[in-house]
């Protein structure tokens, strides 16, 4: 396992009216397999360290040992991404019909990247048209716009918000506890009223993983905003799908992730 | 569905120095299982608003239906929690295969609480005891020394911090970009080093969601303190389950939502 939990990106840096390539430091995001006693169990996308650690805790908190000594070997395989697991048991049967079943907490889940997420990379269209042009000024505006209308609606913290926009403002704006059921309410809302997604803009509370860029990428917007940070791998797929990623909008500064060809700089 | 996304709650209250007993408002978090074609296909856990939108874009994300009219039918089922879909075709074996995978995200994932949530529930031990004794100043000081140790090992924001703590400090810290992941880093190592849990603390930089306090509970930590909000459901779980959750931990002011027994105020 690659124990480097942050990467090294150059991004273009936007602070109080001054631009310049730089170096910026990102959190790596990395998949990890789990085989126990020869069979797959789950696929984990992690920061990786403590890889060990998390395997035996990840068992014991789903109730798959009971006692740290049901594991009889536990070897990490660095180079495939694997994580073996000896256990001096067999997995029960409730265990085995969990694994059937999907159950998709508020943060995210399993199915909405899947074990397809390879074939769904090369299935999802790229973005090659250029049809916005941002400023930075624009940036700071919708994001501004969202956090206000958030406020006004939901008095609770913790909630993700997402909006649709055009440079003139929020078309559409959702929140919930999970961070993508904020984007599949725009979605289905677009697709039920066959309102066009490709000139618009998503403005995102949330941080930028791989699964809500491959969500925008879906959607088929060219442009994401967000408040928040980005991983590394989610980088690689805005890089791959030619989505321009903006994150770290706060107080008059930005970053420009990728293809800052639509950052109309001022 | 209940189109409530926030709920009113009976809260601690402490600021500046004084305590007092209000109303506080918390996100709703709402289970709702989708049935295609009359066979479950997953539960989602959301915001209970716009589930309709929400459905429909979570199935042309995942790529179950390409065009919006391939849905016959959409039925939401308030009083059970189901939305019934009827397609104009199959799911398709791809899909299937799918279903039957498991894969958890950097931010939670399917399986750690799983359709057999309200069996661990049950199984989950309540913490009866009360040896952890702390008064506002401790969880402000805990929560301190994680994000300053926190800013020192990891400079790219957007990860979670977990820290296992008592009274006199940190005893164990670990982040990841996955919130649950952070935590199963904490469990693996005391199981492996045969660390006494029963009286530390648990100091989480994220969302107290019903994942978290369910870890928390299998963890077996008596009280969870966390700088960011709590949702309804995690409330009711700690209730049930004897936790004290504390939240909000915010330049001398802080909000006990469950078991406030364990907490010494000035």
């Amino acid at each position: 396992m690659n124990e480097q939990t942050q990467n090294v990106r150059s991004i273009l840096r936007f602070n109080s009216g001054s631009t310049e390539w730089k170096e910026d430091i990102v959190a790596a995001e990395y998949p990890v397999t789990i085989k126990i006693n020869g069979e797959e169990f789950v696929t984990m996308v992690c920061s990786p360290d403590y890889i060990e650690d998390m395997v035996v805790g990840y068992l014991a908190s789903e109730g798959i040992i009971a006692r740290f000594n049901e594991i009889k070997e536990l070897r990490v395989d660095d180079k495939n991404g694997y994580v073996h697991v000896a256990l001096t048991k067999k997995i029960d049967h409730l265990h085995r019909q969990m694994q059937n079943k999907r159950y998709i907490t508020s943060c995210c889940g399993m199915s909405r990247q899947g074990f397809v997420f390879a074939a769904d990379v090369k299935t999802t269209k790229k973005m090659r048209t250029r049809q916005v042009g941002i400023a930075p000024e624009d940036c700071f505006r919708l994001m501004e716009d969202m956090q206000h209308a958030a406020q006004t609606f939901q008095e609770t913290g913790g909630v993700h918000n997402a909006a649709l926009c055009t440079l003139d403002g929020i078309v559409l704006m959702r929140m919930d506890i999970g961070r993508h059921n904020a984007l599949d309410k725009i979605y289905g809302y677009c697709l039920k009223h066959g309102i066009s997604l490709q000139d618009k803009i998503i403005v995102f509370s949330g941080r930028l993983s791989s699964e809500i860029l491959l969500k925008v990428a879906k959607i088929g917007c060219e442009v994401v905003l967000s408040k928040s940070a980005p991983t590394d791998r989610a980088l690689e797929l805005a890089e791959e799908l030619e989505i321009t990623s903006i994150g770290f909008i706060r107080a008059g500064s930005l970053n420009v992730y990728t293809v800052p060809e639509r950052v109309v700089m001022p």
